[in-house]
């Protein structure tokens, strides 16, 4: 991996203008058309080898790469993506012929998932390729091609129906309607279920219809999201209250960058103060090296709003001493292009003078309903 | 721990029958009748240690030993149970003035709890002390205090307000009221969000007014519970959809004998074909042992469908090989009591004969809707 200076981007300040038009741009697409554009691609990539072979051609792909030294952080993008460098997968070359055939059969499979508007997993398609007699070794392998499917789409798995396990809640006042199938046109109000709303296909596909939010604030544990429902921080903040359970699974990121994107609203993220709640934190905002390929999962207008290390000693809060692998993972941080701006870079060196952490739920020693009357008014501002 | 043989054990079929009895009572008792309960008994706790102190008395309680010896195995109510044996503490004694003081305040803070609508997590519960000079050393210390209110209370935590983190899900023709604060009498069906209603303190304390279902399906993963969903499982078995999301957390659990207590529906319970698989219908049917002061969270008349040793062979499902570390939990499971019945039996040799497990997403090598379509049906009957 290795960073990419201002003047070396690619991106340029106007380049950041153009892609903040895109955007806007996204904004009136609907979720069934970008569905359609999915299916779309996922059938061009199958014209594609067909032509190639009624040309009497080996078919093969273009396909970014991955590699270590092909992975810039891009400071005007804010996030990692992939550089120039890419492989050529050929049915010519005899090493290729296992993965190129496992990429076409990946590809066909999410076709027919998307056509059908049903969901897997990547466990799922691991299994699933038995019935078609394609040969993965280990469900690392089939990751692998699905990765490589993204990297040729430029689209995260989701798009193409992959759906991850795991599941985070959202909560607020959203209405949305469904697109999923048998559910088409009917719209829900997220404040509907005070325990939040799960977030799996069926809601990260719905059209965001309305909201009287005007912001979103994004919470590490379940026990502060339920804390906000129950003290109206959604009413009082006017916010949409998600709830990661620990590192946000992609379709939670996702649905942060709609939000973010499609309604304009500001995001807030409160994590415990510790370097593993930042990690959270840098995940939303930043993504991670190993999703650079996608740029459809961070949104780099997100801001990390705690807990902060000087917070333990603004608010008196009880705090715990840093251990050994939290110093390491501090010291690591330092280095990281992610963190060289503030509030980062201060507040990395506070946590390494004073080693000492402490979780969101250490409010509670002023009562339960101080973090949303007290601290959260004080940072939001 | 020991064994209570059926001629020992205290419930004899007769006492089994009308603890039936009292279980159609219990269907008649609403939420807020058992949460009016559960704040007189709290009330009935203080009023206990005023009037002892008013009589001149040093105030005690007296609590039912969770000590290892005192826990047995019931077969007739097919679950873990503490015996006859009890402690007493007393502020007479100057080694049990800190848990007395740190129980009394842990009483009269739930106490609140349940009588503001407020809930609460054992990790809010550590920090809440200190808003009290209460002092806990650690949350385990605090941890074991709210289980002696539970053992005192015969009520689990969640009854006072005290809820997990762990969120898992529900779907399925079930119509709730709410019962929590600003949702009272708000009434919403099950099935009007596909990616499933969280389980959380809302979700659980809700009334359940009405259904369609006369099955409950319980179902390990997120990924199958999805598949069920969009094939419609739900409508076609007439079933509500549970996502266990691996050990149930215990609100799951308590929704899952609720359906079983109050509705009367069945309980299939499917996980994946390995000991752990098995661990979590177990947890669901018959408790387990640090639970054994607790009788509300476990659902005798559960039963265990899957995934079965023998499917493995039946339908040809592919398989891996058993772990050093599954071929002794198996030996464990053959010694323990709650496995002494049919199928378990039967399977624990299985597995251990053919040294093979599976997992659920296996029967997507027949094709995503093999699942509902042909196992679900045949293994119902």
């Amino acid at each position: 991996m290795k960073r990419m200076s201002k003047s070396q981007s690619k991106r340029s300040k106007s380049t950041r203008k153009s892609s903040k038009k895109k955007k806007s741009s996204i904004k009136k697409e609907s979720i069934k058309k970008r569905q359609a554009a999915t299916l779309k691609e996922l059938t061009g990539l199958g014209d594609t080898v067909y032509t190639q072979m009624m040309d009497g051609k080996f078919p093969s792909f273009n396909i970014p790469s991955r590699s270590t030294g092909n992975i810039v952080y891009d400071d005007e993008l804010g996030q990692y993506r992939l550089d120039n460098k890419s492989v050529t997968r050929s049915a010519r070359n005899i090493r290729h012929i296992r993965p190129f055939t496992q990429l076409v059969w990946t590809a066909s499979f999410t076709h027919d998932l998307s056509r059908t508007g049903k969901t897997s997993t990547l466990r799922d398609i691991f299994y699933s390729a038995q019935a078609f007699d394609i040969d993965f070794q280990n469900q690392h392998e089939s990751d692998n091609i699905i990765t490589d499917l993204e990297t040729i789409l430029g689209h995260s798995r989701e798009e193409f129906n992959v759906f991850p396990e795991e599941r985070s809640a959202i909560f607020g006042d959203l209405t949305i309607e469904y697109t999923v199938k048998g559910y088409e046109g009917i719209r829900t109000n997220l404040t509907s279920h005070p325990d939040g709303f799960m977030i799996g296909p069926a809601l990260s596909t719905a059209e965001f219809i309305s909201t009287k939010a005007n912001k979103v604030i994004v919470i590490e544990k379940g026990a502060m999201f339920t804390r906000f429902v129950e003290e109206q921080a959604f009413k009082k903040f006017k916010a949409l209250l998600i709830h990661t359970a620990g590192q946000p699974p992609r379709l939670t990121r996702y649905i942060i960058r709609r939000l973010n994107d499609e309604l304009g609203l500001p995001v807030y993220v409160f994590c415990d103060g510790d370097p593993w709640g930042m990690a959270i934190a840098i995940t939303i905002i930043c993504g991670s090296a190993n999703a650079a390929h996608l740029s459809g999962l961070t949104t780099s207008e997100a801001t990390w709003m705690g807990l902060y290390s000087s917070d333990i000693q603004k608010y008196d809060l009880p705090a715990e001493r840093l251990k050994d692998v939290d110093v390491k993972r501090l010291y690591d941080m330092r280095k990281d292009p992610r963190c060289q701006e503030e509030p980062w870079k201060t507040q990395i060196d506070h946590f390494l003078k004073h080693k000492r952490k402490c979780e969101l739920e250490a409010f509670s020693r002023y009562g339960l309903d101080y973090v949303v009357k007290k601290y959260l008014p004080e940072r939001l501002g």
